[in-house]
C-alpha cells in the first residue's frame, strides 16, 4: 500500500471506467471510521452515479465538467435528521436545530470526507473537492432531495485519473505552523512566506492573463471576490436556516 | 506502513514520552498536503507543548486531563489573517471577513487536521479530537492570542498511547450512505439502524447509570442537551463575529 497523503494531487480529468463496487464500498467504509462527535455519526454521504442526476448537479457546481465525467460524485452532508428521528422514536426530545449542532455535523462530514479521499487515493483512484458546494447549496438540496437538518458541506468527485499533474506548491511549513501560541506575521515575514509562490512561472502567467499587477489581485479581483463572497455568504446562510438550523 | 484508517480509535490515556521532532514535523507536513480551497491554505496549526499554556487550555476543554497529559496539543484554526495581510501588501483589497470565507477556512483546517491524525496514527501515535473547541472558542482565542480572522475549529491531542481500546461501533453503512439522492428513513428503518448500538452492553450501562429509559435520552438529557447546544451556539457565533467575520 502506498501512503497517498504525501502524493495527493487534485484530479480534474477522469477515465470513463466505473469504480468496482468493492473498491467504492471500501472508500465509504473508510469514511465511516473517521472520528465523530460522541460517536453520533451526524453526517450522510450521497453517492451519485446516475447520469441524469449528475447533469442536474453540474450547474450546482458552476458547470465543472468533472461532475459529469467522473464516474462517482460523493456529496458529504451535515445530517442531524437521522439522529433527531431516532431521538423522537425513543421518547427523547432532540435539541439539534441550532448553529453549534450544524457546525458539529459539518465537522463530522468533513473528517469522513477526508478519510474517503485518502482511501480512494490508496486504491489508485483520483479525487477532487468541489468548493462550490457551499455556494449553491440551495440547488444541491433540491437536486438531492435533502430533508430538514441536512446541509451539503462538500462534494468529492472520484474516478480513475486521466492526467498526472505535478504536486502542487505549498507555503513553507513555518507559514502555517505556530509554536505554543499564534505568532502574528510582520511585513517581511509575509514577503518571505509568499515569495516562492509569487515567483512561480504559473503565477506570473496568471497575472499576465488577467492583466493584473500582483498574484494577490488574481484572488481578490477574479477568483474569490468580496462581492461573490458576500453574495454566497447570504445564500449559504439562507440554505442552512431553510434546512431548520435556527440562529 | 499500516493503514491506520481502519484501525483508528480515540486515545484518552497517553505516555509522557515526547514526540521526536522529525515525527511531529512529518505529521504537520501531512496536514499541509491536504486539499485546500484555491491552494490558499487558509488555516493555521498551533503546536502547544509548553506545560503552562497546556494548563490554560485545560479549562477551555472542560478539564479533560488529556490536554495536560498528552505531549502535544494541535489547535487547528480557520485563518484568513495571513492571506488578507498578504493581499494588503500587494495592492489587493481582501474581501474575506464574511460567513462563506469563515466556512471555507474551517473546511481547509479540518481536512488538514484529518491528514495530521492519519499520519500520526501511521507513525504509531494516538490521537483524540476535542469537540470542546467550538464550545469555548473565546477562551482559546485568548490563551493562544489568535488575531482577527483566526478562529479555532478543532483541537487534536497527540502522543504515544497508554491504552489499547477496542474499535468503536459504527452504524451499518446503509444508515449513512444514500444512493443517487437522499432516501429519507421510515420508522422501521430507524429502529433497525440503531438496534445494534442500543443492544450493546455499554449502552445498557449508560442508560442505567443515568437512570434513564433510552439511549437517545442519554444524548438529549445528559451529553448534548438542547440548553447547552443553544448556549454554546451563541457563544461560538459571538467568537466568530468578534474575530471579524461579519454576518
Amino acid at each position: 500500500m502506498t501512503n497517498s497523503i504525501f502524493t495527493h494531487r487534485s484530479i480534474r480529468k477522469y477515465k470513463s471506467d466505473i469504480i468496482p463496487e468493492n473498491i467504492l464500498n471500501r472508500v465509504l467504509e473508510a469514511a465511516s471510521r473517521a472520528s465523530t462527535t460522541g460517536n453520533m455519526q451526524v453526517y450522510s454521504i450521497i453517492v451519485t452515479t446516475n447520469q441524469d442526476i449528475k447533469n442536474q448537479l453540474l450547474s450546482c457546481h458552476f458547470n465543472q465538467k468533472m461532475v459529469v465525467e467522473a464516474p462517482v460524485i460523493l456529496t458529504f452532508c451535515a445530517d442531524f435528521n437521522r439522529f433527531s428521528m431516532w431521538c423522537r422514536q425513543r421518547n427523547a426530545e432532540p435539541g439539534y436545530n441550532n448553529f453549534l449542532s450544524f457546525v458539529t455535523a459539518a465537522i463530522d462530514a468533513l473528517l469522513a470526507a477526508q478519510n474517503a479521499c485518502i482511501e480512494a487515493e490508496n486504491q489508485g483512484l483520483g479525487i477532487c473537492y468541489l468548493g462550490t458546494t457551499t455556494y449553491l447549496a440551495n440547488k444541491i438540496i433540491e437536486v438531492l432531495a435533502l430533508p430538514e437538518l441536512v446541509v451539503p458541506i462538500t462534494t468529492v468527485v472520484i474516478g480513475y485519473p486521466d492526467e498526472n499533474p505535478e504536486l502542487t506548491d505549498r507555503l513553507p511549513m513555518r507559514a502555517i505552523v505556530h509554536q505554543q501560541t499564534y505568532q502574528n506575521y510582520n511585513q517581511q515575514e509575509i514577503d518571505s512566506i509568499y515569495s516562492m509562490k509569487e515567483n512561480m512561472e504559473t503565477s506570473k502567467k496568471f497575472i499576465e492573463e488577467n492583466k493584473l499587477e500582483t498574484l494577490a489581485q488574481v484572488f481578490t479581483e477574479k477568483r474569490y471576490t468580496k462581492k461573490d463572497n458576500e453574495f454566497f455568504s447570504n445564500e449559504f446562510l439562507k440554505a442552512i436556516k431553510n434546512q431548520g438550523f435556527n440562529f
